[in-house]
């Protein structure tokens, strides 16, 4: 027992049922299903579904149940339009996630999990709604029922009721981020609910953990490098620059497994083509992207390195009308679901306290001085 | 790569220069020093300077700094106080570090690490004293500077001069909870700030794991224990009942890392010894406590199954005036040394993004069927 497993990497945590991941080959299926098919044909709410009860569904009834749940206790919207407009938004969603787990005092693993899960799913659009209502300096408003969570949450968001194209691209982006295994956002929710502490808690380490630039933070920093080039012409000189000359990283590329282009970075460039034909900032945006893909293609992978799923998701989530500081908010909207599968699965399947060790290496025995003889 | 490290036992997630234990010997030391050296000759700032900055202090500077930063913004103190009085304690602390960590946009790591870390120590000792307060019904209160982080808090909470003996009870108590390598709470905050997400996520992640029964909540659990047992004629009944026949765990007893007694413990209960002389309430636990020990010991210590620090700390605690609900509270307040010296560790040091693996056991790939039918 001395050999530190830098970043866990290749530590397996646990087992699943949700998330199978090929990183050669790039295949992504939730539960069996290809995510591509799960795209082509399904919906967010199927995958809710799919992710929690272990199948498709076979009724309405989840639809049901998420248009009765939205309604969060005043206290936590309350808490959110207390923090200034500048705040950061996964901070006001660890905030409101860290307030209902403040409320919920009574709760108990083992009781309904699934159904609790489902409210949550409710819940965390009404925070996210109400984050990004309370940064854009707009009155608070609970997503009303439809028949879609998508098109519940844009409607909120944008107080007006989104076209048909724009309900089904949110619904893709939803089933796109959904899980992606164990990143360090849902490692941290296991080591959360590996002590038992309840559901909105592991929620709240999961946030903590996104927020950071290496992982939730990849989109609108992949973004931010296009708002920088500012226009087509200046990729090349921008790549030169920043990328071979002072070595900075690319945003958006690379991925700790895949080794190959990354199955939801695809759909997410197909889904941004139907977006951009009427929103020329976005089509500008888009063809920035797409000639840094080709040069980052070009010199990266070889190595491995292609686009992952960030590189494109910004494109899609800026044409919707959401602004940067939205994207990692978006990305948590849907991995809440990811999320909760694997607490769920981990504290009903295989529960286990997470408790690692540290090699130390610091200073042997020292003898305590008393500060006049230090 | 197949293998499952259930509750990532035995792997080891990081070098440190901070903690030692050997649970076999029951030695506890931080930075070299031995946590019995500590609690007889130290006090909770050179804890501070210690775990920081890696040697005892030589000034009265970080004294000086910690008086200076009680004070945290008012929409976090708001956002305490707009919760019920009911609300979970870890759940307000959780709530209070997100609000922190909303406001604090422009965070960066490696630009003064150790002096935020000191200016946050201020300010956990103002949460959670106003975490204690909201819960009494009483008004918000930023502690105010002395010659004691431990006195601060213990006037700024009960509103009145704590006596010497309690200053030195509460300033041995936050040395005693202050680190303990990486347990669950550690080891949320590791993998949050490896992201690079901002220091007060880190604390949320911690906190979120902290709160659970297995982990921070064992002091509490452990006291309920005292307040069912009741009277000390009723603990031989009690542990035949509960522990033998129907096998509950006996909480506060065990420890995945201590196999004999924790010495923690030893100096807890000589802590609770000097408290409980003026107070028959605390006493009557104590002598429960005792009794129960006995027990324990003559039952379990085969096993390597001791006291562990939270089967004593319960009693110092309530003999300081503080409610069960806030014992968890109480060990966050001193662990969150222990959490940033580690994320501080980690980030400077040895940063790598924490990234499992799982063990995909699920179904192979599955041919999608429209909902018609299934």
């Amino acid at each position: 027992m001395s050999i530190v497993s830098k970043g866990l990497e290749n530590v397996i945590i646990k087992t699943t049922s949700l998330t199978f991941i090929d990183g050669e080959k790039g295949i992504l299926r939730y539960r069996g299903y290809d995510i591509n098919d799960l795209v082509k044909y399904g919906s967010y709410e199927e995958t809710i579904y799919l992710m929690l009860y272990g199948k498709l569904p076979t009724s309405n009834k989840l639809k049901q149940k998420i248009n009765e749940e939205y309604e969060v206790p005043q206290e936590v919207i309350d808490a959110i339009y207390l923090m200034p407009r500048d705040a950061d938004a996964i901070g006001l969603l660890e905030l409101a996630t860290a307030g209902l787990a403040s409320l919920d005092k009574n709760f108990k693993w083992k009781e309904n999990d699934k159904e609790k899960a489902v409210s949550i799913m409710a819940k965390m659009s009404t925070i996210v709604v109400n984050v990004f209502r309370r940064k854009e300096g707009n009155k608070p408003k609970i997503p009303e029922p439809s028949d879609s969570y998508a098109k519940s949450f844009l409607a909120a968001s944008f107080s007006k009721d989104p076209t048909p194209e724009e309900i089904n691209a949110m619904d893709k982006a939803l089933i796109l981020y959904t899980d992606h295994e164990v990143p360090a956002s849902t490692t941290a929710a296991l080591v959360a609910c590996s002590t038992l502490s309840d559901m909105y808690s592991s929620l709240t380490a999961a946030l903590a953990a996104l927020k950071g630039p290496l992982h939730g933070g990849a989109a609108e920093e992949a973004f931010k490098q296009f708002l920088e080039i500012k226009d087509p012409n200046n990729v090349d000189n921008w790549f030169n620059e920043k990328i071979i000359k002072q070595k900075n990283r690319l945003m958006g590329f690379g991925h700790r497994v895949y080794k190959t282009y990354d199955p939801r970075a695809k759909i997410f460039k197909e889904l941004a083509t139907t977006l951009i034909a009427h929103n020329s900032e976005a089509k500008k945006y888009f063809e920035i992207a797409q000639k840094l893909e080709e040069l980052g293609i070009k010199n990266f992978s070889s190595k491995g390195i292609y686009p992952n799923t960030d590189f494109y998701s910004g494109i899609v989530f800026y044409a919707l009308g959401f602004p940067v500081y939205m994207f990692t908010a978006l990305f948590a909207l849907s991995r809440t679901l990811g999320w909760l599968a694997h607490i769920i699965e981990y504290v009903e399947e295989q529960h286990r306290l997470i408790r690692p060790r540290a090699l130390y290496i610091g200073p042997e025995s020292l003898q305590y001085v008393p500060i006049s003889k230090r």
